[in-house]
């Protein structure tokens, strides 16, 4: 049976549930894989825990409330620089400026031939191509379903549903929290600020909401789809961007009197050689595939060449959600690699 | 470079479709997967054209028109007890009797130790766990998405797109045909016998339309999806079965009346160690996800543990979709064989 080393990165929400699942599926990774797969570090960027033999759950408790114990304490890049794993799940915040320590850890690991599964996308929006690049050369794999839209498949339905199929355009709703507040105001007649405080006390929403609000989740989404699945050469500010912050209530009101329905829509067109991206408010007609699309519930739409259509609609926004896409995407390499 | 000779066995519509896929594919495959794609050999039962460097397409034009060459004549079986090529795709006639001669050539292809791909079903439906097994012991894949509703993704979704999940229930229209037919019936007012008249002009619908509507097409699907991906050991029995082609204008007049909608629905339910199938006609509220599925578009939704629900709408039900499914396949025996 080989041995599958894991480090996660990162230790919020998501990171937990990843070591949640983990541990739950550890015989299910024995029985279909043949692999032995251990948590042996999990780390942020200024501490961490690790044993080599898999961290036991009390230590990751222990970590978890950040009481770490003594001689475990350590810093993330030095730790993977110095240590032996096979994959580094990057799960810490997104910096969409620089691509913070995640960059770093992804570059660091990569160049040590350890395949690299991120769900954070701030790493990935700002440099994807060294990245990539860093992942052919060493012969691993870079995967990135958990900062695509996660639980839906983005990235997946283009390079495995419609492996060999061209597809000339993509559309989506892919930021759940822009689809639940436009949603609270049309459904429920909330204004934009309690809209926001609703979704802010579900814990859908960050304390600022520019960031899905403003579409730069879906464009930073959009980025990273265009460069992995349409080997385009995107950056950020490629991507034409609106947002739905200054939506008022009578523009609300006039919509619903007309039967049109607001969405924050995201896509990716072919034209010619040149691949155009954009996040536009769009005001759908009712009979529109998107327009039942509701709450944080998320959709995409591609048009092919010789599949026809395909829509797809869900994918849970949730921590397990996200962490569970993150450990689709290790059971491909699992699938790869045998 | 990697040679892969590949051999279709079937050579109608789809068989067609596929030869000629593989021909405007070959820069594809050399460029993506490093791969010499060559095309050695179509069959049918009793004849045959072959070239070891790969058939020409005046041969294959030839051969499409029954007017095969001299000794490029052999008989399917002998063809791949004799010969080497690397994947066999089956696109023959699907017998759910006996399997027919599909079974014969998918058991000698494994056991020879070369790849299938299935486009038809009755050789899955008959005995999917011998070759399975002779698969798994031979090291290579036996693939069955243009055996299982082509190119809507349903193994692919469950295997890949939901690695790692638990998928407690799966439904679908998997049947195109019956779908149109009941949609013919429920918007425009055809009598059974019309909008079967119209589905077989369309090329759509077989002259003998009860495989279609009398829920054998679902029912093999199911019966394949069971086994493949849920690792089940369903036979054609086991599944409840109801048909549609009973229903009534008078039916469907109360169903308009009631906004009931009609679908013809295949379902899959995990009751604890047990997979019940049932193919149903299900008269669905007018806001169900599959009440907007119209024409021949196929559709499944699946519940799963940790990443909610997915449905799926699309897929095209034409020779070139299904041609395309299987070449799908066959690319993702390219990515897990490197």
């Amino acid at each position: 049976m080989k041995r599958w080393d894991l480090v996660i990165s990162g230790f919020g929400t998501v990171g937990k549930q990843v070591a949640r699942l983990l541990t739950e599926r550890k015989e299910r990774y024995r029985q279909r894989y043949d692999a032995d797969v251990r948590l042996v570090a999990v780390m942020r960027s200024k501490a961490g825990c690790y044993d080599p033999e898999g961290v036991s759950s009390e230590l990751l408790q222990a970590f978890s409330e950040e009481n770490c114990m003594g001689d475990m304490t350590f810093t993330g890049i030095d730790f993977l620089k110095g240590s032996t794993y096979d994959v580094l799940i990057e799960t810490g915040p997104s910096d969409l400026e620089t691509g913070g320590a995640a960059l770093s850890y992804m570059k660091t690991a990569l160049a040590a031939k350890r395949h690299v599964i991120a769900v954070s996308k701030g790493a990935l929006v700002v440099d994807y191509s060294t990245l990539s690049a860093l992942a052919r050369e060493h012969g691993v794999f870079l995967k990135v379903s958990g900062a695509t839209a996660a639980a839906l498949p983005t990235v997946d339905l283009l390079q495995y549903n419609l492996a060999g199929s061209d597809v000339t355009y993509m559309e989506g709703i892919f930021t759940g929290t822009a689809n639940y507040v436009l949603g609270a105001m049309m459904e429920e007649g909330n204004t934009m600020e309690t809209a926001i405080a609703r979704a802010q006390q579900m814990g859908i929403a960050e304390p600022d909401p520019r960031f899905d609000l403003e579409g730069w989740d879906t464009a930073s989404k959009l980025t990273i789809i265009a460069n992995a699945a349409f080997e385009a050469k995107l950056g950020l500010s490629d991507v034409k961007r609106e947002g739905i912050m200054t939506i008022t209530q009578e523009q609300i009101a006039k919509w619903k009197a007309e039967s049109l329905v607001p969405k924050l829509v995201g896509s990716l067109r072919k034209e010619g050689e040149v691949l155009k991206a954009a996040v536009e408010l769009r005001l759908l007609e009712s009979d529109h595939p998107f327009a039942r699309v509701l709450g944080t519930t998320k959709a995409v739409r591609v048009e092919t060449d010789t599949m026809g259509e395909l829509l797809v609609v869900g994918g849970k926004s949730d921590p397990v959600a996200a962490a569970s896409a993150a450990l689709k995407d290790f059971e491909h390499v699992l699938q790869q690699t045998r």
